[in-house]
């Protein structure tokens, strides 16, 4: 049956470059697979990204969380779920942790509110998501060596950090699910680590 | 203090004309005022009252209200706090008796939990709710007359009869704000019925 991975981590973390790893292993194994990423999964969320994602955008925690949740909505029936359905393997640079990590510890929402949104809208559940984890200065560094920074990588380091220590939490509370990947080592020893992570996946070991 | 005024009704029960004659009233009292609609009352708004009412998006009924909230939450801070605190009245077309009403009753999702999110949104209660009330079948044959039909005037009418039925028994709920104005008489009755409302809130009595 086809998975959902889903990839976590604050900005910086060396997401997108993994992603390209998996894919690469997806490839070589024959599987059926799409990338895809939050916010922008859906027809609306593209439109929605680039207002999300400006700095220049003024707008509240709850109706960033509120446009974030709808975005996954759409995501979610658009695309993820015909594509579990068709047998074709879903990966996402983000999903519903980062709700959490980033409206909850970053905007200090409460988690319970987000826990009640995200039972309304009855989201599926990854069958492995990684975490790439690293100080947030290095992080940061790393996004602005990147390109601009956007709206999320413009706040503070404390925000950041609030980030951090709820995605920690979360891979504390669902070990099953979420593998943290040391995202402060060389390129070469996290991509070994996310290949033996999506190899347990295979060999049932998730 | 500057008031909150907000019109409510299903498609056809000719809310945009009778807040022309509240802006009348309230220029010839010389009274300071905006009017204002939802969606599209926010920035961000007026880029998703295109998609919300267009005909051809697909979107589900979870999707639709967190996209209402957000652009009613924009609106709320964007507009409608700040005019009110310039002492600048605000009459509203739609407001959130709009979301009980459609996505509660057109789309049957649960009242207590639209309840729960507006609660968590935190938004304001107009002094004075005029609700447009007339049978479905002559509100929508207006409709027809004026307009090519948007998504939610496309629906059955049975969608529409639930829409009217949840706005009548808010209006039972809340008799101290929402007054019922019979839409279904000439036009003459029923903008002497507004003016005299507007007037019971002028004298207190509202």
């Amino acid at each position: 049956m086809a998975k959902f991975i889903t990839l976590e981590g604050i900005e910086g973390s060396g997401k997108t470059t993994n992603l390209r790893i998996i894919s690469r292993i997806l490839k070589d194994k024959k599987i059926k697979y799409i990338e895809t990423k939050e916010p922008g999964g859906s027809l609306l969320g593209k439109k929605l990204r680039k207002f999300l994602l400006d700095p220049k955008t003024k707008i509240s925690s709850e109706a960033e969380l509120l446009l974030m949740l709808a975005d996954r909505k759409n995501h979610v029936e658009e695309l993820i779920i015909p594509s579990l359905q068709r047998d074709t393997w879903v990966i996402s640079d983000r999903f519903m942790d980062s709700s959490y990590a980033y409206q909850g510890g970053g905007r200090k929402i409460n988690i319970n509110t987000i826990k009640s949104f995200t039972k309304f809208l009855n989201f599926p559940k990854p069958d492995l998501t990684l975490l790439f984890d690293l100080p947030v200065k290095l992080a940061l560094e790393r996004a602005k060596i990147r390109s601009q920074l956007d709206r999320f990588e413009k706040e503070e380091v404390k925000f950041h950090n609030r980030i951090r220590k709820v995605y920690l939490d979360l891979a504390k509370k669902n070990k099953g699910r979420i593998k943290i990947i040391d995202a402060s080592k060389d390129i070469k020893s996290v991509s070994a680590k996310v290949t033996e992570e999506i190899n347990n996946l295979f060999n049932g070991k998730t």
